[in-house]
């Protein structure tokens, strides 16, 4: 970052310092030429008295962009100490998108009160518009600033009004044209604009082809396309073709880091979008649900054994094998979840049928499930010299790997076609219930061989 | 998408109709108007001779697009049909970026083949110096086509070399202002271009406060930085501060879907970026290793249970939780490690230290911990009776989740400390860990409680 401040421990610190000295001059000379991006980390990180002092510093223009830039769980702390008035008023400079998300983030009996005294009336008819799209849309995504233009205009008076309303958009991109009905029909480059004469027509630059999106399309959806078609705008249309916004691909960045978020978290065992700055307790009660499940997985378990308790009495050298298996049917089953949870939310066209998918599985369990039986029997059969046990232990795995993976397979194919997130199926959900089958696998073998 | 032909599996099959039947005529009608994106898609379903079939009904110019969005692996074979002289000749018509990629995928002695044969000397030797920086920084990623303007041209200079250079960058955004040393010193929008009158200097309308980024950058450090700023493009410079490339939003869009696929795989235990339609040598060579390891945790963990064999032939009912304590271990260690981990990955700013961090875990292990033993602890009282068996288990879990939660939130650290990928603790060696860890606090907990 050439020209910019390096913002790190050391330069808080000292902002820290200039704050208890209260020392507003160093302080606003310090600030003003920052990044609100910069400046909003710097809040998100001091205590909530040291962030007020900072923030009273900025201009109203720099202050607007800092709030819509902090952390959501800071932010809401922050806004606490403002009146609706105040916040209606950072509201006005703010994009509608923004501001939409801002005020519902406020308590229900904050948000009317806001919307009613934000100056510019359009403005709030915008923005009240926007959150009443259902969330995960891509109208409760989009933003209403953008530039449009009619196709029977000539170069002057597009110029004329990008002027008008390039005041409200800060990043055009693309301009897109509509006819007199206000219904979507194509768009053009800035860069066309630029090359053409005064007098040509938006009827001649413009091309046909644009990709859109529906207002009610999930946004998911919205990212896919974007990322497919290198899109850095799309426009969002009404069921009629009526253009109402359109979204940017920094939101969508947004929306990318929050699904691979939640992908990830499902993955490790945690329920809720949870930061390592959150609080203990709000950290506990996102891990807590699937330790309880783990819980029940393990009672189940002991439910398990001891139905063959009689057996492990007189084998007791059976419970040395009791982990690996839990283990492996565990393993196993969430690699085979974690690829089909993947493939579901990444590929566009699925060619392939849950058959093919579980005849893969099966061939693929089956190699990797002979590995580790082969290497299994050699190292019982050299470390304790147990054939008895080799061959149950080995059977066992391989019968419990083919399980799992075709288990883990099976189960986000059957949630998606449900309509559940099949990335539940990658939790502790699916190793508890291996470690559960997986046992049950083990003694009965088990049984078989030494009985 | 509104104008859009959808691509969908029905689809693909009228089409391979009529590759079968040899239509050329009916193929070349459908594709032509597609993007590049979408034929690249089919093509990356439809089986090799097909492909080819499609593929050459194509233009030049939309084949050499469909080129740069096919998936990896099917380039590679599709590639391999074609002469360099043949693969030279697609490379002219694409960005320099694109063009650096897809000629390291080629073997080693194709590449230079290709680059002598590419009949543009500049762009070939752009594209031989991108292929010189080293993987994963921002020269390997950037791409040598953007607008540079000099700071003492007017606004109608300015326009004319942007139509010269405009027509190799398909995408413009912002325009770069550099010296006479073409040192970056500024840049400005489109829009102002537009706005600004023929005679105006461009010294009057360039902002000096520009994001850059080294060419030696970290590339995901590039990720951070432009989602951080909401930037489409950012301009890569030497340690001179000479201009030499932009890295615009679409390959960070890429970057960060593979960092987030990297990530869950390896929660997942597997080891390589793999897809669901990719071969079942490479799933089980991706997944394989970690069940490997897992292996050996399980024979170390039979291993602490046959030290307790004796304790084990007594009170075979010890036994039934031994799943419990293994699973419960893993839990919770992959749980503390993916908040790290993450952690890690999202914050610019660790103002915390290790300290700080252990104790908050430490914190979260208890009461989570609690939970989960008083739980265990009732219901193996309501179940067996055994209070102690219930005792052993409930203080053997406490230990059991303090234990793995401490352990799941250091190895992380320490990783990054040694610059080692985080992320690697998330997987199965964690798991593996504690679960013989686990096993260990439980036995000696129960050897002292019975003994």
């Amino acid at each position: 970052m050439s020209d910019h401040i390096k913002i790190d421990k050391e330069f808080i610190e000292q902002l820290q310092l200039l704050v208890d000295q209260g020392d507003e001059q160093s302080i606003q000379e310090k600030v003003v030429n920052m990044h609100p991006a910069d400046i909003a980390e710097i809040l998100d990180v001091v205590n909530l008295e040291e962030a007020k002092f900072i923030f009273r510093r900025l201009t109203d223009e720099l202050a607007s962009d800092v709030i819509v830039e902090l952390d959501e769980d800071v932010r809401e702390i922050f806004l606490k100490a403002f009146s609706a008035k105040e916040i209606a008023e950072q509201i006005d400079n703010m994009d509608s998108d923004d501001a939409a998300d801002i005020i519902s983030e406020l308590p229900l009996e904050k948000q009317q009160s806001v919307i009613s005294q934000i100056e510019d009336k359009a403005q709030a008819q915008s923005i009240a518009s926007l959150m009443a799209y259902e969330e995960n849309t891509a109208g409760a995504w989009m933003a209403t600033e953008f530039i449009a233009v009619k196709d029977d205009w000539n170069v002057t008076q597009c110029i004329s009004e990008l002027r008008k309303q390039a005041e409200d958009v800060s990043y055009v991109y693309t301009i897109y044209v509509i006819d007199k009905g206000k219904q979507l029909i194509g768009m053009f480059s800035l860069k066309s604009l630029l090359f053409a004469k005064d007098n040509d027509l938006v009827k001649d630059l413009y091309m046909t082809d644009v990709i859109s999106v529906n207002v009610n399309e999930d946004i998911e959806e919205v990212a896919k396309s974007m990322k497919k078609y290198d899109l850095v705008a799309i426009p969002v249309v009404s069921d009629d073709n009526l253009l109402l916004g359109r979204i940017t691909i920094d939101d969508i960045v947004d929306v990318m880091e929050d699904e691979a978020v939640k992908d990830y978290q499902m993955a490790s065992g945690i329920s809720e979008k949870i930061e390592s700055n959150d609080s203990i307790w709000a950290i506990t009660k996102a891990r807590l649900p699937w330790l309880m499940v783990g819980l029940v997985g393990g009672v189940l378990g002991a439910q398990v054994i001891g139905l063959f308790e009689h057996q492990l009495g007189t084998f007791p050298e059976m419970a040395f094998f009791i982990p690996l298996i839990a283990a492996m049917g565990g393993n196993v089953g969430v690699q085979s979840s974690a690829i089909i949870v993947q493939s579901l939310a990444t590929n566009s066209i699925d060619m392939g049928n849950t058959y093919t998918k579980l005849l893969k599985e099966f061939g693929i369990a089956l190699i990797n499930g002979l590995a580790c039986s082969v290497a299994i029997f050699f190292i019982i059969w050299g470390i304790q010299q147990d054939l008895k046990l080799g061959t149950t232990v080995s059977i066992s795995l391989m019968a419990v790997i083919i399980f799992a993976g075709l288990f883990g397979t099976l189960v986000p194919l059957v949630l998606h076609k449900r309509k559940i997130d099949p990335a539940l199926a990658t939790g502790p959900f699916i190793t508890t219930a291996n470690d559960v089958v997986g046992l049950l696998i083990y003694f009965l073998i088990g049984y078989v061989i030494y009985f």
